[in-house]
């Protein structure tokens, strides 16, 4: 598999909604021109993305859905379930682990930790919570993969640390600062609720000055 | 103030928090080498994304890192704080309320709003909980600018367009499906879980591929 440049990277996603929706209509066919008013990309780009990947289309007519689909699920790592935790079960975890679904995204959720004795125990969504004092022997038996990140921001980059020293091979960032772990072999990918909000005031801003 | 490419835009909250840490630390002025070895672009994309908004650099000098910082928030429209308020108190909302420091984004969080007796009145963060059911009182009172929508996936749609109708300018869709608000004058951010989620999936398969 080549090395694939961010921009494409960040339309994965949006490729790989618009190809479920279509596999989940019963769509047999699609052409990047339709493909293109699904998704505001231009056709030429499109068909140039897929082409990066090694190009699953045919000239005149278009790509075949459940190909398309499983490919862009390949790419994307889906048709491979990996293991996951999640380490924070405060407001910002207990939401994660009620309501997403770690599923459609290729994760499954084996467990949660927190330090807190009225919530170890407990059955939040579709796991328990467990005594974040027993993370290093749950990592070494069950090896997850993925550590989901919600706990409070002061002990983030040393949990984070704890979490790369015990062998999980990527984080999801929700702690809204940098973890420090660019020498370590683990993919961090962040979400930045301040980033989102920063482009919301840019683009309300532009808005007003239109309207001036 | 021109039409900005999405790519720049996108980069503009990077710029902001870099340019916010040498303002902290005292720090007079800065290169573009300086910027590109702290951001990670090259130095002739900083100079050419800057040159996009006026160019407020000095040739063989670089930029006045106060001049610089009053730039972007001016670009970002942080100068001028705007108004805001949260609808659905769930975990998620709360994490918000309790966690998230809106301020330093350009928003004043006014009030919060859910429709659960037991949520209603009670102090959360820097906010009371008001019931939604005096929603259509407070905007017309209130005029917020933006509203933060965090309310359950089954009420969104409605809720989002019922926004709308009391005349936000903007929403910051939490929900993780689309508003359908295209026709509208309102401006939507979406902070998409999934999206994220896929694109760590996507690196952790490419990083498991790569040590094969």
């Amino acid at each position: 598999m080549k090395k694939v440049s961010s921009p494409i990277v960040s339309r994965l996603p949006q490729y790989y909604h618009c190809v479920e929706e279509l596999y989940q209509s019963n769509c047999v066919k699609v052409s990047s021109a339709t493909l293109s008013d699904m998704l505001g990309f231009t056709a030429s780009q499109i068909r140039q993305d897929f082409a990066t990947f090694g190009g699953f289309g045919l000239q005149g007519y278009g790509y075949h859905v459940k190909t398309l689909r499983y490919e862009i699920r390949e790419i994307l790592g889906l048709n491979n379930r990996k293991t996951a935790i999640l380490v924070g079960c405060g407001n910002l975890g207990q939401a994660l682990l009620k309501n997403f679904d770690f599923e459609a995204c290729g994760f499954f959720l084996l467990s949660a930790f927190d330090s807190d004795p009225e919530k170890i125990g407990s059955q939040v969504g579709p796991v328990h919570i467990m005594d974040v004092e027993r993370l290093d022997q749950y990592m070494a038996a069950e090896k997850p993969a993925m550590a989901v990140l919600t706990v409070p921001r002061s002990v983030a980059p040393d949990m984070a640390e704890k979490l790369a020293d015990l062998g999980v091979s990527a984080i999801w960032n929700f702690v809204g600062c940098d973890l420090h772990l660019e020498d370590r072999d683990v993919v961090v990918e962040q979400v930045s609720f301040a980033d989102s909000l920063l482009t919301l005031s840019y683009r309300l801003s532009e808005k007003e000055n239109d309207a001036e």
